[in-house]
């Protein structure tokens, strides 16, 4: 018979820790399960983080996981899975009434990779309306007031409360780093196409990425370890030794960011200059302002098509915001989209090469604390560049502002670097923690 | 009342002749539908081109675009769709037993852009399972003892055999291209992401790419124009003046094609110099031998990602081929895989280098004629290239092979230059007829 750690609470430890708790049978699955459900059952009509839960289902789920003899990397560890990314047990609605009950034929090929690896799916958080800008229920733990940004809301939400360990995101614009900065957790969006993307429901085909999120980030590079099936991005401790790090506090074409916010993003420079890091203002070439544009142009462009059957077919049943920027899209000259492809290829290109002699770049994750309101999650634009040269990016938090809302700070590495990103990110978490 | 042009078979007119006739109130769209459902009841036992096709379904749908003041450019035009791609109101099997009955919640995007459009969907076309290799049951309408080519193989049967004169094909390595040729019919993969993929279920995510069948360029055109929002790809009869080609009649890590294919791509090379087009031998530049390897590496890899649900939770129901080729993905070193993609853009910018001066490259579809046996569906390597390198391709009948099988001549074209492809087939098309 199985014993219990009854020390700590379950539901406040991280994924790696539960993960060796049950390994060492101080912990049951079971246990891991109901104290996760507990949390949500305490915190979840403030917070609203999930669109799907079925809680026998899930304690069903953790007695098989206990009696089965198979130990996967993820073993026992809760997940929460963004409600675009399908699941065959679940519904699964993408956050729109078009698809209200729709039970998918199959599990996203990364829920399968997560299951196989013994992760146990907790539900499906809330995300947008098809993962744009419709925001959906889910509130800010840190200030239920305010929006915990989007679109995988519920998954950011639902990490910083303590209610999973673990949580599938997606990010086509900022939808990982901007939900996870302002709510004070570890986003990590990877390279383009690490994890698969089969079963997760399109917006932008040349830009959508699965990404995943914790409170740590060794607990963000077990879970992407397992599903880019990459066993070197999971190096628990390794942090990178004095690496060189370009700041980058500003962006040509954006807002600026708020004051608290350069604030603590040169304090967490300093920081890691203590500790040994060599610091250099990022370079950024000629026409990077035109990033940004290029982006915007490129998704909208791209989500009109991958969302044409809802547009043509469910018009009624769409936000009027949606519907009106599905119809921009359709209306861009496809020269346009091309040559905005053509401009990200070639501005790139000099992007990597202002890159080449730095281990990653450390930007704003979001340019505030989380608005007030949740009619509306937030501005993606420091995230849009890095999204559109399929960058890893990855933020932590930084620190708290002026409402005691966390701000994130970004770190941002070359293509396919996402080993080195992952190691830079855990020298940055020990030198701010 | 509408009248009927009794004078012409509809099911032996192209798309554009069907949608003139419809347009011009000669002909019905029920008629249209009746002679195309005509011709498959005579011919399916033989060619077993359909997954699934349900008539009355049809002719409501005919009754319904009759009863429209609604005229899309493909008003009343029939078309096969796949089994690879998603339908809301027809079974969706991918060409598995896994997916026995499934129906999907949504229109994949292309198929809604056809319907808003005004197509008329007949059915789903018989796929491979997953768009890989295990073939389903469809024969070669030329010689049903022989294979019509995969993965679209139901696609390339029934344009070819005139059960309908538009299909959608997907192609990952080869599977537009030579099923067209084997079936002697004119097949287009546009360029990368050219056609959008959403609810086109995924083989290999940065390959997959959505394409078309019709029995002349001009149909082709007209589709894809459509398909893409990209009205420049719908020039009828706008074939390119005096172009220059570069013709490809080896690949360096291929075998050689037959003798006959040899002879009937230097004959149709002669016959469009004869028309006034420049040929030039084509420079293949150092390494482009290891972009077939690349090629299989690169899918292999992903296939195994993007079926993972298949793989992990449902191996009993795989074909065994399928199975092992995906357990063989499965263990790909991630570093190998990123060294084929690496290769393969290293090479493809001096791909792009030598072609810079070619309007097009003509080159054989495949290696020989259609195979003997349904058990297998043909070699894709002389695809995988120009695949592997996101690159529109069009095949065209160039003749028939010594057991008068059709083999087609392939042309393929610079990134995003479809239009320019466009004109050049239409060129090759007259000097070939």
């Amino acid at each position: 018979m199985k014993t219990m750690n009854s020390r700590i609470d379950p539901s406040r430890m991280g994924a790696r820790e539960l993960r060796d708790e049950i390994a060492a049978e101080r912990l049951t699955v079971a246990a891991a399960a109901h104290a996760c459900l507990a949390r949500i059952a305490e915190r979840e009509p403030a917070i609203g983080a999930w669109a799907h839960l079925d809680p026998g289902k899930v304690l069903a789920a953790a007695g098989a996981l206990d009696a089965t003899t198979r130990r996967g990397p993820l073993h026992g560890v809760p997940i929460g899975v963004k409600d675009l990314i399908d699941t065959v047990d679940l519904p699964t609605e993408y956050g729109s009434p078009i698809y209200r009950g729709h039970r998918p034929g199959a599990d996203a090929a990364a829920v399968a990779l997560a299951r196989a690896a013994g992760a146990l799916v907790l539900g499906k958080t809330v995300t947008t309306e098809f993962a744009a800008s419709h925001p959906g229920k889910t509130a800010n733990p840190y200030d239920p007031a305010r929006t915990p940004g989007g679109s995988s809301s519920g998954s950011a939400a639902a990490v910083a409360d303590h209610m999973a360990p673990l949580a599938f995101g997606t990010q086509t614009a900022g939808s990982v780093i901007r939900p996870a900065a302002f709510c004070g957790i570890v986003g990590f969006k990877p390279s383009f196409g690490a994890i698969p993307r089969a079963g997760t429901k399109l917006l932008a085909d040349s830009l959508d990425t699965v990404g995943v999120m914790a409170r740590g980030v060794d607990d963000v590079a077990l879970f992407s370890a397992v599903l880019s099936g990459r066993p070197e991005l999971n190096r628990p401790g390794a942090a990178a030794a004095a690496p060189t790090i370009g700041v980058c506090l500003t962006l040509p074409g954006a807002a600026s960011p708020s004051d608290a916010t350069l604030r603590l993003i040169e304090a967490a420079a300093r920081r890691v200059e203590a500790r040994g890091a060599t610091l250099r203002p990022l370079q950024l070439p000629a026409g990077f302002e035109r990033l940004i544009e290029a982006h915007k142009t490129v998704m909208a462009y791209e989500a009109a098509s991958a969302l044409a059957y809802e547009r043509l077919f469910h018009r009624a049943a769409l936000s009027p915001a949606l519907a009106a920027s599905l119809d921009d899209g359709a209306a861009i000259d496809p020269a346009r989209y091309d040559a905005a492809r053509e401009d990200a290829k070639r501005i790139g290109a000099t992007v990597a090469i202002a890159m080449a002699g730095l281990d990653a770049v450390l930007a704003p994750a979001a340019l505030d604390e989380a608005p007030l309101g949740l009619g509306a999650t937030g501005d993606p634009v420091f995230c849009r560049p890095w999204t559109l040269l399929l960058l890893p990016c990855l933020t932590l938090p930084a620190g708290l502002g002026p409402h005691d809302m966390p701000i994130g700070a970004q770190l941002v590495a070359g293509l396919r670097c996402d080993a080195r990103l992952l190691a830079i990110a855990r020298f940055v978490e020990a030198a701010l923690s």
